[in-house]
């Protein structure tokens, strides 16, 4: 496409490396980015500056602007209760639903020998040594049902076992609104198995 | 959502205002982004190169780095033909398909008076001197087959019969591979009463 100018190819191709874009909603996001330089400067501002602004909690490795995010600083949460997450949109997740008053820790990606994602990056023994600091009672492994997440999750538990911490997974089963005629055989059977008394 | 850092929220917002990007997608974005440093960077960069090298030509406003774009100081394309495209993607689709060795004309919008877009943005009093300058036999209307395509072609071609122009515009009919049996009343319609003699 030797019509099309260098640049705009440039940032089509920067583009496109970002999840869930593609070639032509690349183009696209160029194509408008050209056509509307105040919202395009503005957008370079902000990847700029939350690129120098934001850093990873030193203690839950969540986004925060101070080195202490404002969870781990506040007085209000029950330090006796962390729960570990895959990801900050999970935490997030958990936050707007309001159902949670302990401590994160944030584990920037699942534990995938295959995908070359070792144990490391995952700052478990930063984790023991924070709950043992902490006095925490229990340590709930919100990863997602996933095969990775399971995998994490068995995987951490059992280090966590190790430790004497006592570990807690989410519950699987039924969705809400979910109607059994069309669910999977998986979340059926995790239903059963894990049913509850009335 | 007052555990967010600031400087991400406001990351989020500019990525919203992009076209076809929600709420969801530009937190996806916004992580990612600050995840990734160095593409965070390159992208900042790229916009910012874009934005400052991409001006449209000055004679079709196409996108161009130099004031008078490839296409339109190419020796090669023929300057009997200018096809009408509303915005630059329509151009480069024409360009990938091959099919066309004219010259072009950006809108850059179509007319539509209810969202106070007017006339005056067409440029097309700089069309008339170009067409009568170069010697233009036709001008091919490529503006899609939806309400205000239509009514910007009609536009445009009643402008250019008032200056002995002639004007034409793209046939409508069955798209390749289209179902008899699948497609709307109204491509029925016209490729109906657009029948071509076999």
């Amino acid at each position: 496409v030797q019509y099309l100018p260098q640049s705009i190819q440039k940032l089509i191709a920067e583009l496109a490396k970002l999840p869930s874009i593609g070639n032509r909603s690349a183009e696209r996001l160029a194509y408008y980015l050209i056509n509307n330089p105040s919202l395009s400067l503005e957008l370079a501002k902000s990847m700029h500056l939350a690129g120098e602004q934001v850093q990873h909690c030193k203690t839950c490795y969540f986004f925060s602007e101070q080195p202490q995010c404002p969870i781990c600083s506040s007085e209000q949460r029950d330090s006796s209760l962390i729960c570990i997450v895959e990801k900050p949109a999970d935490l997030i997740a958990i936050e707007q639903a309001g159902i949670f008053k302990g401590k994160y820790h944030v584990l920037h990606g699942l534990w995938s020998p295959l995908k070359g994602q070792g144990t490391e990056e995952m700052k478990l023994d930063q984790l023991i040594k924070r709950a043992k600091a902490e006095n925490t009672e229990e340590v709930i492994i919100a990863t997602g049902a996933t095969v990775e997440g399971e995998a994490t999750a068995l995987y951490i538990g059992q280090f966590l076992g190790e430790h004497q911490i006592k570990a807690s997974r989410l519950a699987q089963g039924l969705p809400k609104g979910g109607d059994l005629e069309y669910l999977d055989d998986v979340t059926l059977s995790n239903a059963l198995s894990g049913r509850t008394k009335i």
